[in-house]
């Protein structure tokens, strides 16, 4: 009975990406729709969208970023104002060519991004250095078509925020992208648990339009990168195409210097890849829709009576708790919502009452301990403090076991094998040789890290002088 | 200088739209996109909106409803499997004919309502009694071609929330909807300070597919309806076109029953026009982004840290508070935020500091106070809390003083006049009577009011016996 869950979900290690959608389908988050490369996100995926939400929008908030909506369809005469921007998009855009019965005389994207509608915006607002900065976020869906879909990782249709900003100098602009990527690294790391490598992009990894591209990517519990989240720094790029001029206090014309950054709920797959396990999810508690869940065992009146009084303190303490006091078996239950990732389980039955005690059992370790009832309301909150940092610990662990470094090709193959992690190697700045180096492995340029270390002299692929240490990985 | 905002808007009075744009614009709510029939929402619009999304998100979550999100696009044939539906809203979907370089096998259509995601999703779920009700709600924008457009009023992109739902009964079904009218009540008048006539929509005017609509209006400042939000049960229509079908306790298969409801950025449209007047936007406390401006009058050091402190004193209470120390000239900002409907303003200067007290001004009434500085954490929540019902009060008087009977066509059409407000009158129940009635008047059938009152035996079109009153008016 207890082992109930290994029918339903693909052990991790088998098939990892079987896992995966198993987990994702299994545990209620999203669903496969009838709309092809769309999935539904359901109440489980959405809450916990919700509140990654909540905690970035609280953060960006606080420096002085407001949020507001542009439109969801984009002329495409608007859309190839800047050139490099439309090359990079255009295979991946779907166009909605008739409005009623009528024949549009001019295609409209759905947008895959809305840096030209905020540009156009901008240009139509901004005139005097009194106006600036501008420091806008949009919180919407955007659509980029693809063949294949995997639930959160790969969607045509999926959520994101966009941050949008313009400002006076360029000195500014990129602070800005810098900031965006220290609270990016909050949520990830503090929120989600999960541990980041901070870095720049490489030229040909960069944004489409952007001058700097900055990151931060994350390990898989199988050895692959996600790029977590993206912070672009544009320069006067955008403001040359569309003309964003003010005046600046010598009464001189300048270019504003733009950003743009996003978090999707593609990390929401992170969330699933790096925590879960052959029972499934495992949340952290910051983010868990439901943090304590509450199962009476051969329950009487007195042990509902005091489950529900339990229920009513931690909620008055601030912890999202349920209880099922469904008639299905205590064992079902316990493999439910482990496989729903509830960080503790809170179990009380007649003997636990009179005890006065009830057992709380971790998602994370398994581990099981006896608890006063009159303690909950200090050791609850600090359980699940314990589990949140076990769960970063754990992931960072890995991240940092699974992270090698290489001087030669050969050893570079050798460590990296079938996506074992991330390797660090010395790079020469030539795009020849990041390719080569992809084509090869299939391990991409994740980024060009923040905390250089310098491995050798020689750039791992040709050998020539290298002064950049570069993390390569395969990637989702 | 007092006067400076009669250049930037029309008279209320003189040309009750171009004020109504003006406000928009000015107030920096919306602005115009160069994407047709879509505007942009500003933050201070976005702002009232997410206000709005919180307070209805709050009642229907406790009532056990749950957000989650459908894919933005629908294939056509989906869309066609309930033909009242699709004959509904063909005139006004935009479609999606293109992804990418492919030319699509089959259309999709930009959401224009999600009935047909939901139910095609409940069909593959609902098998048991045990599986009922499942009540879901997401909050996204939708897309219905319009040719005019008038921000918030008329734009082909949206907001709304709309709630979809499955229940085993007819019963619960309807219920469900008369419980989901209820809410929108409570946030249209308690929150937003509007009054609402609540009633059931004619045959002709109900929602297309559905079995009864019921809905809010209210009516603007100009006299004119706006249908605050609607209601809709399906009984078991949808059902059968998607073979929604479960096993009762008896073992035998129901089909089940649903509703939909929807509350739109359109309210906010009613929110202006039912409040605002010649100086632009009143908004009413419990909705406004900023509940009192502060603005310091001539000020020196010791007036700028006591409005420092007095803010933080507002702040902690709980009251969203804002502060001015701009140097642009108090005249201004006092048209600057009374045009954005602050409800108070908070002058201090040296001389009210020397007096220990501040100047209140209610935005509602103009009416200024001084208070001492000692009181003001109980006096502006209890002035906040008056001026929220003072703008319900003024806006119940202008309905009931705008809202007429009549009891022959004659007197129908002299009530209304050039849209003087609502005409309640008598219907047969013949639907050639209400669009004769709209086509000699332009005012349509509102709704028939869960009020009844009988005010004759005949109706006010063709004189055959009627015994349902009907609430008429001109419409947004
Ligand atoms: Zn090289
Ligand atoms: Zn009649």
């Amino acid at each position: 009975m207890a082992k109930d869950f290994v029918k339903e979900i693909t052990a991790r290690d088998d098939d990892f990406a079987k896992w995966y959608t198993d987990t994702v389908l299994k545990a209620k988050m999203a669903d496969y729709s009838p709309v092809r490369g769309a999935m539904i996100i359901l109440p489980y995926g959405y809450e916990i969208w919700e509140s990654i939400k909540h905690s970035f929008d609280k953060l960006i908030k606080a420096t002085g970023h407001e949020d507001m909506v542009m439109p969801m369809l984009i002329p495409e005469s608007l859309l190839q104002k800047e050139q490099e921007l439309i090359n990079g998009f255009a295979p991946e855009v779907a166009w909605v060519t008739q409005g009623g019965t009528e024949q549009l005389q001019e295609r409209l994207a759905v947008r895959p991004t809305s840096e030209v509608l905020f540009s156009d915006y901008y240009a139509k607002v901004v005139h005097s250095y009194r106006d600036l900065p501008l420091k806008y976020n949009q919180w919407v869906s955007v659509m980029r078509w693809e063949k294949t879909t995997r639930p959160f990782l790969r969607t045509s249709e999926f959520f994101w925020q966009e941050g949008h900003t313009v400002h006076a100098t360029a000195a500014e602009s990129h602070a800005e992208t810098l900031q965006i990527l220290d609270d990016y690294e909050k949520v990830v790391s503090e929120y989600l648990a999960i541990p980041v490598v901070k870095g720049q992009k490489t030229e040909s990894e960069k944004f489409a339009g952007a001058k700097e591209t900055f990151t931060l990517e994350s390990m898989m519990a199988d050895g692959r990168a996600l790029q977590s989240a993206t912070s672009h720094d544009f320069g006067d790029k955008f403001a040359k195409a569309f003309d964003i001029k003010y005046l600046d206090k010598n009464g001189e014309q300048q270019y504003g210097n733009q950003t743009s950054w996003g978090l999707s709920t593609r990390i929401i797959g992170g969330l699933i890849m790096v925590h879960g396990d052959d029972r499934g999810l495992k949340l952290p508690p910051k983010v868990a829709p439901t943090q304590v869940e509450i199962i009476p065992i051969a329950p009487n009146d007195d042990v509902l009576a005091k489950a529900d009084e339990i229920q009513a303190a931690l909620k008055a303490a601030g912890i999202r708790v349920d209880m099922d006091h469904s008639d299905k078996k205590p064992g079902w239950k316990f493999s439910e919502y482990e496989m729903r990732g509830v960080p503790v389980r809170l179990e009380i039955g007649p003997r636990d009452l009179a005890n006065a005690q009830v057992v709380l059992a971790r998602r994370d370790t398994g581990e099981k301990t006896s608890v006063a009832i009159a303690d909950l309301a200090t050791e609850v909150p600090a359980l699940l403090d314990a589990i949140q940092k076990n769960l970063y610990q754990q992931a960072a662990e890995h991240l940092a076991s699974h992270t090698y470094t290489a001087t030669t090709f050969d050893e570079f193959k050798e460590k990296l094998g079938n996506h074992n992690g991330f390797v660090k190697a010395m790079w020469c700045g030539d795009e020849a040789c990041e390719k080569a180096v992809k084509k090869e492995t299939k391990a991409g340029s994740r980024c060009i890290p923040f905390e250089q270390e310098h491995l050798s002299d020689h750039c791992i692929y040709c050998g020539k002088p290298a002064d950049k240490m570069v993390v390569w990985a395969q990637a989702y």
